[in-house]
């Protein structure tokens, strides 16, 4: 099955959703792709593009008898459209979105609204925004972090995982707080940085803008994402408030180390401090590392619960091993069905069958010919 | 005459240094180029490389009879190898360096010393040190500040200043203060920022290792220049502490006060914060002005002390006045020289006539056909 599954509907076709309507129909051959967006003339640039195959008026009007639904608008809004999406699709559509905050989305729904939905984010994107930008291979190579809850439905959770591994995008679970965490320190904890240094820079006298002008390519590139889309960014600031406090708070700190090693003339100490840095952006770095060799398939059985493959696909995210391929069947007992996870390498399955094992659940591995 | 006035002495070849022996044999075709270095294989490197024609075992041989020095050594140690140099050149050597910061080798040296040493410093460089990555064109087109004291030669300010444009160069005349303080906010804070984001986020578990590699493009711009080269930004940091600890406290201050906003959830604050941060870059950013016109010739008559010359240069580097061209012929009277100065427009000589005019000097305007 199509892990489509039916017409699709966008909410908020910019950037974001304008190159998923591109992509599944690039991709996955979407043959209905439904738009709809709060400015009508980004809905009229998406259609003429062919980001998307029809304009609707009313996100109720998009979902109803949707296969997927799609959420690519501002964070702030999320949880109340996909509220309204809930209440309009069918009870085997289902429910994403494109937001680059998790917990707050989540939080706002209940138990019920979370079985169906199940957040997402492509970390991916641009300078500009709008869909005159919006290209098919936006997603490919990017990592898609999903945040599955509980009480997620393994069925749609299975669909989500494939639809974005068919998009050339690398799904990988994990948990949501942990998921704001991490943005606020590599994305939204940056972003604030690259303001705040132009903002300083720029009420600097005198001589100021002549020097700065000439200030080399390291300044450049710090900034290069200071002041982008100001409404957006506030409102993934604010979305994700809590966790940046926190990254703010310890980058302040690591500051005023620097400060006091300044202070006290400490030499050994700012080598060291410059050194770990060198260190840490090569372990961090966007290597790739050769693929461990022959692939490998973990089977596992799993109860016919919500959650149960959600929890397995997060720990596996967690400890950084790829699912290539992800496939869920329901039946095998009353009570059970069988996971098949596709991984990379005969160590990458050893490892993942002990996390499963740890979790409770009967593993078996086998080379994936 | 050449700039050059007989064989040059570069004290230090690895990027910069054997940067500029090439580009001085390539573009102002020097015969004699002598470099000496604390590493042996360096040397033998930039001899192979052709970025220096004979190899010396000290700075005094290196100096002796030259008539350029350029000091391309870490900035802690540019003042003492100053001192040294100047015993050793002749009278008429120019002394120069390639320093990035450059109150404290100025503050070293005594005002005798100060006549025949001027600082500088090329905005230029890469992640990459060592003579191995030099280039001929590594200076083209970069801003090289010049920090002229008031003790400074004329002739010899005159000098460098010409050296530097034959180099593609721009020189730029400025307060070594001033430089001071805007390296420290465009090149010496981001530095340090980008250092303590890489550590904060090295230091995050559980699931950081494999997200920061996820992180997308804007962590890896800002934290490109981390944990270059340890002890060489120990160096510079100390060598700057005191603006570079003004610019960290301005800095948190500054982050202070998005924490703030986001603790209040004060949203307009948020916006118009990052607003300013874009229109800050637009207006900082490497726009390159279109030509005002014709050239203009500024001839200011100047007394026979020194001083004068690099107070007008100065003057004009603040004010974001380009000087194209600066030949200063002494002698009109017994007690003047006439200082002849090439700029961009009838507009930026107006405005430079009336910043000598407000220092006392005469000074005529006159096309330079």
């Amino acid at each position: 099955m199509s892990p489509l599954a039916g017409p699709v509907a966008l909410v908020g076709v910019g950037l974001m959703g304008g190159s998923l309507g591109l992509a599944l129909r690039d991709r996955l051959g979407a043959v209905e792709v439904r738009g709809v967006d709060t400015d009508p003339s980004a809905l009229g640039a998406a259609l003429a593009a062919g980001a998307i195959t029809h304009r609707c008026d009313s996100v109720e009007e998009a979902c109803a008898g949707a296969g997927a639904v799609f959420i690519a608008a501002p964070v702030g809004g999320i949880a109340a459209v996909a509220r309204r999406a809930l209440v309009a699709a069918p009870a085997e559509c289902l429910l994403s979105d494109l937001g680059s905050v998790k917990n707050a989305v989540i939080a706002a729904l209940s138990p019920a609204e979370r079985e169906r939905f199940i957040g997402g984010h492509p970390v991916c994107g641009g300078e500009r925004t709008g869909v005159a930008f919006a290209r098919a291979d936006l997603f490919e190579g990017a990592t898609w972090f999903l945040t599955p809850t509980p009480e997620a439905r393994s069925d749609l959770f299975g669909r989500l995982h494939g639809l974005v591994a068919a998009l050339g995008a690398r799904p990988v679970a994990i948990e949501a707080d942990v998921h704001d965490r991490l943005m606020a320190l590599v994305s939204h904890l940056p972003h604030v940085i690259a303001a705040a240094l132009v903002n300083q820079a720029a009420a600097t006298t005198p001589g100021g803008r002549e020097a700065l002008r000439s200030a080399g390519p390291s300044f450049g590139d710090l900034t290069r994402v200071a002041g982008s889309n100001p409404p957006l960014w506030a409102d993934i600031l604010l979305a994700n408030r809590d966790p940046v406090r926190r990254a703010l708070a310890g980058f302040r700190d690591g500051l005023a180390s620097v400060d006091r090693a300044l202070a006290d003339g400490d030499r050994p100490w700012l080598e060291a401090w410059v050194g770990a840095a060198a260190e840490g952006r090569a372990r961090l770095g966007p290597d790739t590392p050769a693929s461990a060799g022959a692939r490998w398939r973990l089977v596992v059985r799993v109860p016919n619960r919500p959650g149960a493959i959600s929890e397995i696909a997060t720990a596996l995210g967690h400890a950084h091993i790829n699912i290539e391929d992800l496939r869920f069947r329901p039946g095998i007992t009353a009570d059970e069905g069988e996971l098949a996870l596709v991984l990379d390498g005969a160590s990458a399955a050893a490892h993942a069958a002990r996390l499963v094992g740890d979790r409770g659940y009967a593993a078996r591995t086998e080379p994936a010919t």
